[in-house]
């Protein structure tokens, strides 16, 4: 998906939701269960009660892994009924060198066909670039999470430098070739570090992992991230595909859309 | 596997070698692309060619997730015939939140039975700690990698410390409980860089990506990094797995364990 694509969704929508498909069989409703792939059942509900709503759909590869080759097949199937107007996110945190990640683009951007890819900026620009030769395709870089362990390395100050690890990795992804495609994860507790994640790139868009919880409020997020193009994508998982039947899933969506849209 | 158990494996064959299974459907030999399962079909001839020199298989899980579900399921066969005393890494490099880390440690640990996993610190400690919960279980996370892009963030020196990002990951990490089933990848083209590696965790095993090519030497490495107990599993992947027939391979192998075996 292009970024003219993505930004006219979110204004057509008046929405930068993302929902979450941390789909777990362990919670799912027992209806589902029944089913010969309950994932792909319970991921089916959620897709149409809520895509009049969400403007991306965010599958957590751990909860598919997690069951084997029958979770890659209900991850392949989900991933066919998805709108082709909504933005896909494969959050499988990967980061390995050239070659490997070469394999790991195949396998999410053209075996899945998903538009995005999370992760690690650990092992540094070989690890990402390789996402960033598809056109149309974005590479989700970590840069600051709201994860307990966020403060071990991310936080660390840079000697010679006024930015903390978070700061130097998000302005070192955007000065390499096609930076255009990447966005960044940014999530955290206080606004403040939000908005210096902002600071490092103004143009790109922000995944933010959740609100609430150990995340900001909404409010704060669109304080101190938004940007001319919106450049947001707030994610909800467990609050909204949780939330109960087909109506309560419908509802937990427009009322995050509606709090989005009274924003915009 | 234990530690005593690992370090007698080593002693046992005199022999600190990894083999990755880093099988390509690209590269095996054209007789197993005939099999049902060409990947599980390779990988079995490559087992049973090495497993008198090799203390230690590493599947690339990039490689296998680029075939779909039946990438999943060679992967799974190729688990269950790897002898018991042969210790097993799933080359994942995972970095995710708390119960996502704890889904990932149940597919790796619980499901596919791998003695330890490769993990990205990017995210901290509670990315981590949910893999070490697992008696007898081992968290792999990278600490110096040997690509080009280590530079761009594990090189950072960080403020008010004379510690480079990789250093300060290494010390950090050890801090934590059950440390005692970290190991760290230590991976560098320069032994200064590994002999701080090993500075940082002198009791820890090292898992070296590579020797030649982008990585040290074998005797860089051995003089920078063995410790008392050895603290050593040496990677190497397309040298041997690719090197020909059974024959071949076998000899590959031989031939980096008797190196290995004249340094011990």
């Amino acid at each position: 998906m292009t970024r003219t694509e993505l930004i006219q969704n979110i204004r057509d929508k008046e929405s930068f939701l993302c929902v979450g498909l941390d789909t777990d069989i362990q919670k799912i409703p027992d209806q589902f269960k029944k089913e010969a792939d309950p994932i792909f059942a319970f991921n089916k509900m959620v897709i149409e009660a809520t895509s009049d709503f969400a403007v991306a759909y965010k599958p957590n590869l751990a909860f598919y892994e997690s069951l084997g080759p029958k979770g890659w097949e209900s991850l392949q199937r989900t991933m066919e009924i998805i709108p082709k107007n909504i933005f896909t996110i494969a959050d499988a945190k990967r980061g390995d060198i050239g070659n490997t990640a070469e394999m790991y683009a195949k396998t999410f951007f053209e075996w899945l066909n998903f538009d995005s890819v999370t992760l690690s900026p650990y092992m540094g620009k070989d690890s990402v670039t390789p996402f960033l030769k598809y056109e149309d395709k974005w590479a989700i870089v970590l840069g600051i999470t709201s994860n307990p362990g966020a403060v071990d390395f991310q936080f660390q100050p840079i000697a010679n430098s006024s930015d903390l690890l978070f700061e130097k990795v998000i302005k070192h992804a955007i000065s390499w070739d096609n930076s255009d495609r990447i966005m960044f994860v940014a999530g955290a507790t206080r606004g403040e570090t939000l908005a210096k994640a902002r600071k490092a790139a103004p143009n790109q868009f922000f995944l933010v992992p959740g609100v609430g919880a150990q995340g900001g409020s909404l409010e704060d997020v669109w304080q101190h991230c938004k940007n001319p193009d919106i450049g947001l994508l707030v994610n909800s998982s467990r609050g909204i595909i949780y939330a109960g039947d087909e109506k309560a899933v419908h509802s937990a969506a427009e009322k995050l859309r509606n709090e989005m849209k009274a924003l915009m």
